[in-house]
C-alpha cells in the first residue's frame, strides 16, 4: 500500500520515504510505477511517501528551522534525492545531511539525469549511499525504479528512524 | 562473464568487486548464484571478483601495507563486506575505510547474518553505503543476491576506480 502524505503533520510514527523531486512529471511517474509494483505484490508492505520539491524547504524540515521549527515527526527511513533542485542544490543537501550528527545515518539515494562521472564522484565523496541515473523512456524507467525500490525497501536493512 | 581473480596481480586495469568473506560456503554460494544470473542474461557484463577472507589482510591490501606494499592495482569499484571476520572486524573495516581520503568514495555493502538494529545503525553511522541481511535457505539467498547484484552492478552508478 502506497500512501502519499500531504504534510509532515500526517507522518505520525510511521517510517516513511522522503522524496525530494521538483518535477511533477518525474514524481507522478515514480508514483505510478510504485503503485504498479504494489499491485503485483501478493503481500504488499505499507509504504509512506512525503514529498518536497525544493532544497531549502527540505533542509528547513529536516533541520527543524523556519516554518518547521515546531513540527513533531521522526526522521525519514530513507531519502530519494533529485540533484537538480530549486533552492539548495541536491549535492549540497547531501553534504549538509551527512555532516549532521543524527541525520548522517539516514540513507540517501541520489537520482539524477546526470551520468557525469564528476557528479557521481562528488556525491559519493559527500557520503551519498547510492547514485542512480534517471532512465530515458517508460520501460527503462520502470526497470530502474523496480530495482531501486525492491533493493532499498524490500532487501536492504535500514537504520531505525529516530525523532529529532 | 564472472571471473574470480586469484590475486591482486591479476587485476590489471579492470574494475572489480572486492568480496570480503571468510566462509567458503557463503562465498561459493554467492559465486554459484552470480554465475546463474550471468547465464540468464542475454548480454552479460564482465564482472571481476577478488576475494579476501580476513579483515587484517584486506586492510593491508587496500592501505598497501606489509605484503601488499608494492602491489600495483586500482582500488575496487565496490566492496561486499561480511561483518564477522577473523582479524579486524568488518565494522572496524568500514570505519577505517570511510575515514580514508581516497577509499571513502568506494561503496561498501555490508552483508551479515546479524539483523540486529544496533549492528545496522552502527554500520550506517560508520558510513556504510548499504546493509543487507544474509538470507536463510537457498531460494531466499538467491532472491536477495539477485536484487543486490542487479541493483549495485547494473543499476546504480559507481565512482570511477582510481589508483592509490
Amino acid at each position: 500500500m502506497i500512501t502519499v502524505l500531504d504534510s509532515p503533520a500526517e507522518v505520525g510514527n510511521n517510517p516513511y520515504i522522503l522524496v525530494v523531486e521538483d518535477s511533477d512529471v518525474d514524481f507522478y511517474t515514480f508514483l505510478r510505477i510504485l503503485k504498479k509494483l504494489d499491485q503485483e505484490d501478493p503481500e504488499p508492505l505499507p509504504h509512506y511517501l512525503l514529498r518536497f520539491a525544493d532544497g531549502d524547504e527540505v533542509l528547513d524540515y529536516l533541520l527543524r528551522r523556519g516554518d518547521y521549527e515546531t513540527v513533531v515527526a521522526p526522521y525519514p527511513a530513507a531519502i530519494l534525492l533529485d540533484l537538480n533542485l530549486p533552492g539548495t542544490d541536491g549535492r549540497d543537501v547531501i553534504q549538509i545531511l551527512k555532516q549532521h550528527a543524527d541525520l548522517q545515518v539516514v540513507p540517501i539515494i541520489a537520482l539524477s539525469s546526470s551520468r557525469s562521472p564528476q557528479d557521481v564522484f562528488t556525491c559519493y565523496s559527500y557520503g551519498v549511499n547510492s547514485y542512480v541515473g534517471k532512465a530515458m523512456g517508460t520501460l527503462e524507467t520502470e526497470r530502474v525504479m523496480r530495482m531501486l525500490f525492491h533493493y532499498w525497501f524490500e532487501c536492504a536493512l535500514l537504520p531505525t528512524s529516530s525523532f529529532p
